[in-house]
C-alpha cells in the first residue's frame, strides 16, 4: 500500500499540548502528517499565520514525519491536493461533537474520498483549548503544562505588550 | 511502514449496512479489518456467535482484507494479540459518544500502543441500530435497506419460530 | 380540510400529569387525540394492560376529543389504520432526545405519510416520568403534584400489597 | 374547527432544502404555513431582508397554502396577530435541542395560546444549515443539492463581488 | 470549623430570579455569599459595572450574609484573596455544563485549594437567562417573573433610550 | 453555624478512586460526610450490602470525619433524619447530568429543605466507574490506578471464583 498521509487541520491560535498529543498518536498510525494551519478562518486571532506556523514548526523541529502547511479554499480540495485521504481531529467533548459531525459530512457530501477520524484527547487535556489557553494567559496565570515552553513565551510577549 | 491492521469490534447481533458501511471505509485507509465479535458480552443475543460469524462471513465473502473473528477477554489484550494497533468504531450519537469515550480512555490506561479511531456513520445509516433492526423486523416492518438479503432471512427466520 | 386526527403512544405505566399536559396542548391543535397504549412494549410493567387503558379512561372521562386505545405491532401501520397522520411526543430532555430522533426516522423510512411532532414538557413535569413516579411511591414518598388522585390510590395499593 | 395556521419563523439567510423539506411537511397538517422572517435578529446576515422575502417567494411560488412575511418585536405577538396558534421549528441536533427548549418555554411564558411543535429534519438535511451553506458557497464549494438553484445562483453572485 | 465564604462570580448583566435563587439555597449551606461581578469579561454589557453592582446591592440590601464585589485577574486569585475555598455555579442545560466543566477543571489545574459546586437551577428557572431577558425586554416583552421589580425599571430605562 | 453534615449516596459497588476524591474535596468544605449506601437499589450489585459497607470502613478508616453507613426509604427523609442539609454527587459527564438533575428536582420537590451539590469527577478519574471496574477486573485486566488496593482483592476474589 502507498504511504499513509493525514491532514491535521486547525487554527492552532496557538498550538497546545493537547494538539502535540494528537499529532504524536496520528504518527503511529499514519506515515506522516501535515499540520495544516486554516488561513480562511473567520474567528480573530491573536497569532498571525507566520507566527503560528513559526511556532509549530519549531516545536515539531525533530519530527521528520510532521510537516507544517497553511491552506485555504476547501479542506477537501486542499487533502487531496497533498495526495492525502485522511483527516484527524481530536474529540473532546459533546460540543465539538456535534461541530465536527456537521463538517465531516458536508466534507463527505464533497468527496467520499477523502475520510475524517476521530480521536478522543488524551485524558489530561480534555479541558484544554486554544481559547482557554490565552484567556488563563492574559491574566498571567500559569499555563506550564498546557502549552510549549516556546509558546508560553510568546504568549507572554503578547499580552505583556500594552493592546 | 508495516501493514497497518485494524479491528473492528462489536456484537454484531445481526450485521447492518450501517457496520458495512464503516467497513468499507476503514478499509481505504488500513491494509486488513478484523472483524471481532465480542463472546463475552453482557447482553442476551438474538443470533448465536456462531450464527453471526458465519452471517458476516458470506456478507463480506468477496473481500479478500476483510475477515471474521471473535474473542474473549481484555479487546486490548486480542488487538495486539493480532499484531494490530488500531481499534475503529463508528459514531452515530451523543450517547455513542459518552459510552464510547470511556470505553477508550479505559483501553488507553491499559495500553498505549492501542489507538482507537471513531468514524462518523454515513448519514443514511445514523439512526440505524441492531436493536432497531431486531425491533422492527419483529413486528414485521421493513428492513430492506438496513440489512443485507441474508441477514433479512436470518430474520425473518428467528420471528417466524414460536418463541 | 378533514379531521386531524394524532396519536399519542407510550407505555402509559401510568399516566402521569406530565402526559395529560401534552394531551391538553395537543387538543388545542388536533381534533381528535387518540392515546394509544403500547401491548408488545419490551418494559415490564406495573400496570396490566386493562388496568392502564382503565386509569386513562376515567381521567380523560370529561374530555370527548381524546379516547384510549391499544395497539400491537408497527406504530406506523396503527396510526394509518386510524386515519391518523400525526405522531405526537413530548420531550423531555436531550436522553429523550437521541431516542425519540432515532425512532421518528425509523417511522419515517416506514411511511413518509405519518408526522411525528415533538412538543417541549412543561415545565413543572421536566423532571417527572412514570419510571420515578413509581420509585418515589414505592418508597411511601409524596406523588400529589404529579399524578391524578386515582393513580396515586392506585399506585398505593400495589406497593401495599407484599409482593 | 377552525383552518389551521401555523408560523415558521427565522432568519432564512438563506433558504435552504432542509427549511423547504420542514415546510412540506408541514403542510400536510396544517392549512396554512406562514414563513416568517425575523427583522430583528442580531446576527449579521448576509441577504438583506428583501433579497430573502424575494428568494422564498420564488422558491414557494408554485404553493398556494405557503406565504412569506417579515415580523419584528415578540415572535408571540406575530403569530397571535396572523390568528395562527402554531409555530414550527426543525430540530437537527442536541445543541439546537437546547437553545429551541429555551425559547419555546420563554414563548409559553408570554402567551399559553401559542404552541410550538418541533419536526425532526430529515435524514439527508441533518448536517445542512444556512451557515455551512454559506461557507462552503464562499470558497466555491458545490452546494447543489442544499439549496434551490435560484438560491445557487445568488450566493455564487454575493461571493463573486469583491467585498 | 471556620466561616464557609463562598465566592458566586458571574456577569449579572442583569442579575435575574435565577441568580437569586442560587444565592438563597446557597446560603443555606455557607455563612458568607460573596457575589462577584467579573471586570474582565469579554462580553460587551449592556449595564455597566457600576449599574450591575448597584442593582445587586439594592435587591439584596436585606441581605446581612451576601456581599457585592467585583474583581478581575483570575478568579482563583480572588476567591482566596477572600479567604474563601468554594465557588457556586447554578447549572441549567448540556451546554452550561460543558463550559463549567472545562473553566472548574482549569481553575483546578491553578489551585487544589478552591473547590467549585454546582446546584442545579430551580424548575422554574431552568430556561431563564440575562440574554434571554434583555430580549425579551428590547421588544417590549413581559419579564415580571424573571427580574425584580428594580431590574424591570432599569432595562425599560435602557430600551427606551434611542441607541 | 451548626455543624455541616454532607450524605454521600451510591451503591459503591465498589468504592473507587472516584468515589474517594469527591469524599476528600467534599470534607475540605463539610464538617462531616456520611458515606450512605442505598439497600434498595433496583441495581443487581457485585458485592453484599455487608461487603461494601465493610470495604469503605476499612478505606476511610483513619478518616475521623467520614462514616460509613446504609440507608432505605426516601433519601431526602434519611438526610433529615441524620441532621444533615447537603446531598453532594459527583458528576463526570452528560449522562450523569441528565439523570442527576432528573433526581435532584424530585428530591427538592419533596424537600425544600435539602440541597444537593455537585462536584466536577477530577479529571484522572472522568472514565472511571464501578461498572467498568467490574468489568476490566472480570477480563483479568490491570485496575491498580482506580481502586484501592484492597478493593483490588476483594474483586479478585469474586472473579476467581467459578459462578
Amino acid at each position: 500500500m502507498p504511504r499513509k498521509v493525514a491532514v491535521y487541520p486547525g487554527s492552532f491560535d496557538p498550538i497546545t499540548y493537547g494538539h502535540l498529543d494528537i499529532i504524536d498518536r496520528g504518527l503511529r498510525i499514519f506515515d506522516e502528517i501535515i499540520v495544516a494551519v486554516a488561513r480562511n478562518s473567520a474567528k480573530n486571532s491573536l497569532f498571525s499565520i507566520d507566527e503560528r506556523v513559526d511556532m509549530i514548526q519549531r516545536v515539531l523541529a525533530d519530527n521528520v514525519r510532521a510537516r507544517v502547511d497553511t491552506f485555504d479554499g476547501l479542506l477537501v480540495d486542499y487533502v487531496l491536493s497533498q495526495n492525502a485521504t485522511v483527516i484527524i481531529r481530536g474529540l473532546r467533548a459533546i460540543s465539538d461533537f456535534e461541530y465536527e459531525f456537521q463538517i465531516a459530512q458536508m466534507n463527505r457530501s464533497i468527496s467520499q474520498d477523502v475520510e475524517t477520524l476521530f480521536m478522543m484527547t488524551s485524558v489530561p487535556f480534555g479541558y484544554l483549548s486554544s481559547s482557554i489557553v490565552k484567556e488563563v494567559s492574559s491574566l498571567n496565570g500559569p499555563i506550564d503544562g498546557l502549552v510549549p515552553p516556546l509558546v508560553r513565551e510568546a504568549l507572554k510577549d503578547k499580552f505583556s505588550k500594552p493592546r
